[in-house]
């Protein structure tokens, strides 16, 4: 077959097979990938990272910061790598940890850790679902015995049970480390449901996923139970701060969060805040988190109030933000540096990660709505943006 | 101030103050940045990308293919650069794309074009929000002129309304060439309300985004009437080749959707597919689009019907996908040789390459779900996903 | 068959048919419908709202207000019936109705009136769907008055088109004049299909209903572009009087709200607001309304603002509210004399009695509200609710 | 003041009580209460149902059935009491029941009860909230015993938490008997609450709901997590019944179930079936239930196959049924005998009550599906609903 993609069956993360796609990309299409096979990364550090490597996408990133941060896990001033290509968006975020920072940093916690894999099981009727899962709750120990056997780290913590018709919807609440933890629970969780199906009386049928996970999209689900970490980032914004940096009044702030809210709600939004996944997304690529987590990990819930004496109380709770400091790309050369000028490349530092891309996020949603409010959103686009069509 | 970022004021987006704050970075947080700053992007391509440049993030790409695509725009067989640290994830969108090829390509449209800025209007009351809204619309063709005289691209084809207390959304559609357009209908969307507050007796007050955009977020108003493009792919997967390449009957694979659409609907999800979002967030970082659009992007609705001889009729719409072949990080280095590969840089583009980011997500859905069926879905990610913890 | 119900092909809707079936009943059953049979309905009234009819439920009414209702139509004090079986219902609207007429009414506005239906048509391809969408906007003259053939009152003002796959779903938006309209417009849309599918060059397929209408259920679509009428009911609350009358301040009020909106939109709900179905249920069952639109009419949006002088400007968005003061149960004995009680009875009537509905249910908001702040919502229940178990 | 309605301070609930307010009613509207004075209720049996009463609204009571249930409580053949004045209701409910009883019946399965009181605790940080849900969890027990101590029948079986910002959102989960159970719970919770408040270490502000429980409100954490009872009804429709009753083919059937699905998902639907808030509204008035719990009960989840032989399983799963058989409007006279009628009055019966809404909920499925299938739709109601404008 003519068209195939070279590939070497004995081993492909070389740079001779990079090269060997790239020239059949060139034969096939005419485009030569000069810039893109100008990477620094030593393609034998990649297996476990991706399939029929040529080589990498450069993402400009821009140092932002610093950004005080009162944490648990993160504390002190932060400069943060941001990769995206869109202008502005380090400007804006920078403004926003200005003002953070000036106003004594942003506090930090990681209130939630649980990642999922869910499978659902199939029976005749919905008494016997309803049967099975009261034989799960029963069983609940050897389950996580079965599960947390395939897997150093990972610990089944909870499983939530879901009831529609004749089918159970299992959630798996995991903590996973450090790690983001996907695969480790899809691992775990397969272990457990060959177990449950050898043992639970009568067998059992199962598909490992019912859609409930509910990976790589948003969902109220997430939301409410938490998908990754529940991280809240929250601060106190003194008057004076907002008015001198931004321009804008603390009261006229609240008064626009009550309509942001009417605008979230009628449309049914993922997020009554601004724009979490304009951070999230330049601080995953920059980092080595996965970009397609931006899905869930955008989501999230502002809560503020404004303060007898004129300052202003605003959090930012992310409901499913997936992050890790090992595994999946942190490794990788770019990538590492991003997290360590973080102090967050290896183990015990995903809550310390966390925690960054909260306040981070919280950043963005001050300096955004203060522009909006103060009307200079689009002339700092067209300063900063100039290459748009 | 002896923690602020360097910054030139003349002309900062040189090597030389890339270097300079790579060695800030270095003097605070004693990490030397020699990845970051090996790099081939020049860095006076990056005015209007970046702000605080210190060089990139290297994003291994993958190259998946070939797929097969007759939609009214893309046409043949495509080879797709995928940028990702997720091992598995290439080699399972390229199993995707044989069995799509094998089945005769997949067939992809683009319904709808609408890209947005939601500004509200605030009054006295509901009555006068009501009166303001009948004004809106009858001089849409107006408020269209003073939009469209600051592009030379986007046309404003509507706006929208949604009434809530005294306030009134209004929804800008505006079609934006081959851009995604969020810079474009901001400044479009400004220029309208200024005339409006100017013109609209006895005024208006407003805010440029009352929060129903919804930028960055995913929303049930984006699935509804579209945000970017609503495009559509679709194949008839051909019982014998899923069972050859994947090992599933084309009834297993109906009877699961029947269950996949109840954890959908149970988790209140974006997508009651599997996960378009790898696919989106790969592509996109690839190809220059704005990886925070994932938000938006990842949404979409599957539809499937069994055929009568046992085939399987399989679709999948985008409802809200963002992404242009012009402006943002299209014209970056390694991010235009990925969209030359497609036929897909610059202008008259964004169609197909609309269509080719669709075909791609219906690889993937036929992938993973044959992966859930079949019970290789772990296994598969032990193989290619060895660096996992 | 011995099971089945007594009928009476010619005539069944008589006093002795009634009884026949209630001597069915107690054949079967053993129970005796002494109660039921004892309305004062007489039966040959009831031909278009009851079939196999045996008597009457007996809901109680009790009487609440004088509420002050400062509307385009509603206007002066109203007592209004409200019929429930819950202990304290009208206890806490009559509180309410008594805050807001002290503090000089609600002020009250229908902003939309929107009725539908919703056929799907289908097709082979997103571009066959793509095209008949063109085809209909490009008809949508003819269409609406084929569908207007069929009624006196109904107008079609829009198709709204929503397209996934194949599909085209489209939502028949009609005025129907003093009536709710469901089948007024049911009737008017199979005749537009039938057309449509006539007139279509190649043909189309259709279902009257793709389950987008959304009849007899809540969903985003009611909130977002209305079903029924769109009401806003609006009121300043006075400092004094809301603490004079429930104990509470504005600031803490206002407070309160924040949080609240933090619950609805963590658990994704169909309303920011406390209870509106109480008091549109109460309303409904009394004035002849359908109860089941509860469903859809229950959703509503909260926005409020503190002003400046401590007083609390509160306002509440009827997204979907379906009523009407012709047609339906609105001509039976009881329902009727509740309507005219209201002034609404008959024909140019059915936007004041929304109005009505939409003050009545901001007066529940702020009763309930007051008790939650105040602490007194258990012991009022356990006052007027004692024959709880 | 002149306006305000008489009441007696000492004994409200007498006829002489009920007609001097009918002539107050008579005296400020012009309208004489004619038929809704004519009840037999006995106004003495009405503390904690109703305030200021002055009569009842009469709502026609149509008999449907037979309906086969094969339940775990329910067990037999019920003709069910509706009370609507909506022409054509009752013939289609009749029809779908003939259709499930020739088919064998409909089985049906309380899966879940769980009736809710949501809280919401106020710290000055997440930090603080995080901590206040650990200690929650610490006391479980004794929060169970304070709360359990206020009611015979209630019992807390677990807290949800949901945490945003520097709050702690609380779902209190009891089962509450054959009561529906709201005030129970409400009473419950606040003992639970004043305890809390005062053991925990520094105190805790709260407010009894957060907007969680969602009372009186859809919202999608019903829907997942139950609110009331979560009741599965489930059939197997024969090919050749449907065919013979309905005029369709199962095959179509289930080909518009991917129609629909697809409505409901667009729609962001309360439930993807049909109506069931029809059959429950008629089946609440009927039999004292809250009407307005029809805002949560209504939603569901239909799951549906198509069997090897042509045979077509049908399932709804009504995820937050609010029912009772003792308290409420239960033991009112004509709502008792309609409970009667179904074996379904006072303890030990709710569950059995669930079951029958559940099946008649699903025979309302059946017979608007197979009348939008094969286009009767609107002509069944042209001839039950002869009275529409």
């Amino acid at each position: 077959m003519d068209g195939k993609i070279p590939r070497d069956a004995q081993d492909d993360h070389t740079a001779a097979m990079a090269q060997r796609r790239r020239d059949f990309v060139q034969q096939h299409t005419g485009v030569t990938l000069d810039h893109v096979g100008r990477c620094s990364i030593d393609p034998a550090t990649l297996p476990g990272n991706i399939e029929n490597f040529i080589g990498a996408a450069q993402v400009p990133i821009g140092l932002a910061g610093p950004l005080r941060i009162d944490g648990e896990h993160a504390r002190g001033d932060f400069y943060v790598p941001l990769a995206t290509t869109e202008g502005t968006l380090v400007a804006s975020y920078n403004r926003g940890m200005r003002l953070l920072t000036e106003c004594g940093g942003v506090k930090t916690t990681v209130v939630e850790h649980r990642m999922q894999r869910s499978p659902v099981f199939m029976f005749d009727d919905a008494l016997a679902a309803r049967e099975f899962g009261h034989w799960v709750d029963a069983h609940l120990a050897e389950i996580a015995r079965v599960a947390e056997a395939t897997t150093r780290i990972g610990k089944l913590t909870s499983i939530y049970q879901y009831a529609v018709g004749p089918l159970r919807h299992l959630r798996f609440n995991y903590t996973t480390g450090d790690a983001a933890g996907q695969n480790m629970t899809g691992k775990a969780t397969l272990a457990a449901c060959e177990w449950i199906a050898e043992q639970y009386p009568g067998g059992a049928k199962y598909l490992l996923s019912g859609n409930m996970d509910t990976d790589k999209k948003h969902s109220q689900v997430n939301t409410l139970v938490t998908r990754g970490k529940r991280v809240v980032a929250e601060a106190v914004i003194r008057q004076e701060a907002l008015k001198r940096l931004m321009g804008v009044d603390t009261a006229e702030m609240f008064a626009m969060r009550q309509v942001s809210n009417t605008g979230a709600m009628l449309a049914g939004s993922a997020n009554n805040g601004s724009h979490a996944a304009n951070g999230l997304a330049a601080l995953f690529i920059a980092t080595g988190q996965d970009a397609a987590n931006v899905a869930e990990s955008h989501a999230g819930v502002v809560y503020s109030q404004l303060l007898a004496g004129g300052d202003y109380y605003w959090s930012i709770t992310l409901t499913s933000l997936i992050v890790g400091t090992v595994g999946g790309g942190t490794g990788l050369a770019t990538q590492r540096e991003c997290l360590e000028m973080l102090g967050c490349h290896g183990n015990g530092r995903a809550d310390k990660f966390a925690e960054i891309c909260a306040g981070v996020v919280l950043a963005g949603e001050t300096s955004l709505s203060g522009a909006v409010l103060h009307g200079d959103w689009v002339s700092s686009h067209d300063r900063y943006g100039r290459n748009r069509p």
